[in-house]
């Protein structure tokens, strides 16, 4: 990060996560979890501005944490406040991050005059991005234990279901939330989709739970995440029961397209090739899949790589790439089906990290 | 909004409500839950744009829905597409998203150059925001059944922790979210916050609830909410326990500045009024709150008006807001303590709503 400011000129970057404006970036840079600017000066200094000063001190690196009450809650006064403490000279680079609104930006350059800021979509945020896409050692072994404990969780839930003491929606996800956290996980990395056989016609249930009947007779989608020292996995099982002509065939669809994925997690293939694969076999038996083929995972739940059918989402596989395989369709009166695993790019290809499957009642 | 519009010479209004970019505006002009764009003519049309279209069906109101993914998901396409099915003349002024990056905003411009695109803060999202500010009836009946709801579960956590039932942050995490959604409620408004003695000194705990236990020696802060047909309840509990005489102290200060807060909720009155009398008393017990006195609630769990005590954040209290109080001390070796209520302004003053309170074991 710090050559790459010495090679684009700039003196002083800006990250920033808070609500509404996320950048799991400053966790991937300091350990602060959440809440906090994080600035970067070119000569290789760090200066955290956590909204809870208790919390940073306990969970973050930086050479300096400041609250960022000290400068109001306003980036505006922290810029500034940062500049100074890092001493930056009038004139020089900031750069802020490339999902600053516009008129926003339009306040930032008129308060700041003192300063050269740049806001752009090839950024130090963007860049940190890029970073991420490809996974280090440690990181690939939290992810390999959340998928583990993703893995022993997927053994109970079928065990549970096909016992009957998970009948309900809540009953699955509720497993879910508390059988994560006793086996070390933080949390669930997005609210758990339970969508029972009424249900299973959206793509994301709304809302995400409720005490409706789960795993009965038709098509039930449970999708949910881990999230383990930061690092998320996510997976989707389809349950079925006594399914219909039409039922049967969106499942065997949607397995021999996951299979045909799979078998395409080949280093140097696009990502898009693979999205472009499961369309295609879709459409031959006139059906469509209404979203994308899959999604990086990391600190962030939805990160790089995306695997879409679009010309400008093109990545090439390569070793340190984590990312879903997730094909489903969805039909207003048959339900849904969706079959979601997580896959590890190594040296020598895809591998399948989570025991994600089509259940059969 | 429409008479707002015509006013503003603007032809077509872009509200978006997607990951990263949220707009609770869309379901509170279509009922649409999210994920979607929506286009509002001056002509007094509206199109909604989701990306999932069945969900949209059963929930949405809209002259027109088409599936976002027609589009391809780019808001580009999608606004052209709009323009077009809306009859939108050649050079007609489009507002789009107040939140719109700065590098967003520049292709927009220039891959849109037949029409004139328009962002900037005082917009149709900022002005549904401030309609928002003022609930109707039919709002208020929803918040007032989700306080309702929320305070029968105050009353059977302070219950189950008394007899020893819950016993842990997962008991009490895990208990909301099922009685919740059995009396109606969609669901938590936000992750549950459950910080035992150990963990009370975050002002949001990280991670959010754990297998930790609860409601031990000294201070444990619980901090939830629950959505009910959209709308949002926000409280926090404190539980003590033969506190020290700086807990004591803490905890003394919180609840006598929750009482001057609510005295002061008179129609008039300003909110950050409210905020500085709060930081004017804890400060002449040499304490500081390290974050805003309350924020408004309705479809979004931070909304207006905010109870801050900052010179931009100014909102005169008046009939039909709603919003939180909620005053909090952390320290890092005796832990935290907070005491949140929701208020509702009616005709005659601040209404209490729920029944938060710091409860002594």
């Amino acid at each position: 990060m710090w050559d790459w400011m010495a090679q684009e000129g700039i003196s002083l970057v800006m990250f920033e996560d808070t609500e509404g404006r996320r950048d799991a970036s400053i966790r991937w840079l300091t350990g602060q979890p959440g809440d906090a600017l994080l600035f970067l000066s070119v000569d290789r200094k760090s200066l955290l501005m956590p909204w809870d000063i208790i919390l940073a001190k306990a969970y973050s690196r930086a050479d300096f944490i400041i609250p960022y009450n000290e400068f109001d809650r306003m980036p505006r006064k922290a810029i500034r406040g940062a500049a100074e403490k890092l001493k930056i000279p009038f004139g020089s680079k900031i750069e802020i991050p490339p999902v600053t609104p516009y008129p926003v930006f339009l306040d930032y350059v008129g308060e700041l005059s003192e300063f050269d800021i740049i806001c752009r979509d090839k950024s130090a945020a963007s860049y940190a991005l890029d970073l991420r896409t490809i996974k280090d050692a440690e990181e690939i072994a939290l992810i390999r234990k959340a998928a583990s404990v993703t893995n022993v969780i997927i053994g109970l839930l079928e065990k549970n279901v096909r016992s009957g003491k998970i009948k309900t929606e809540a009953d699955a996800a509720m497993f879910i939330e508390l059988e994560s956290r006793k086996r070390g996980c933080e949390g669930t990395s997005f609210e758990t989709l339970a969508a029972g056989q009424d249900r299973s016609f959206g793509i994301h249930a709304f809302p995400s739970w409720t005490n409706a009947p789960f795993a009965g007779k038709g098509l039930s989608i449970l999708d949910f995440g881990l999230r383990l020292g930061g690092y998320c996995s996510d997976v989707t099982l389809t349950f079925v029961r006594e399914p219909d002509a039409q039922q049967e065939k969106m499942v065997n669809l949607v397995e021999k397209s996951a299979k045909l994925a799979v078998e395409m997690t080949v280093n140097g293939n696009e990502t898009r090739a693979l999205a472009a694969a499961v369309d295609s076999l879709f459409s031959k038996s006139k059906k469509r899949m209404p979203h994308g083929l899959g999604h990086g995972l990391g600190l962030d739940v939805h990160e790089y790589p995306f695997l879409r059918n679009r010309s400008d989402y093109g990545w090439k596989l390569e070793p340190g790439m984590v990312f879903t395989l997730e094909p489903g369709l969805y039909d207003p009166i048959h339900g849904g089906c969706r079959l979601e695993n997580d896959i590890l790019m190594t040296e020598t290809g895809g591998e399948i990290l989570t025991e994600a499957k089509i259940i059969w009642l």
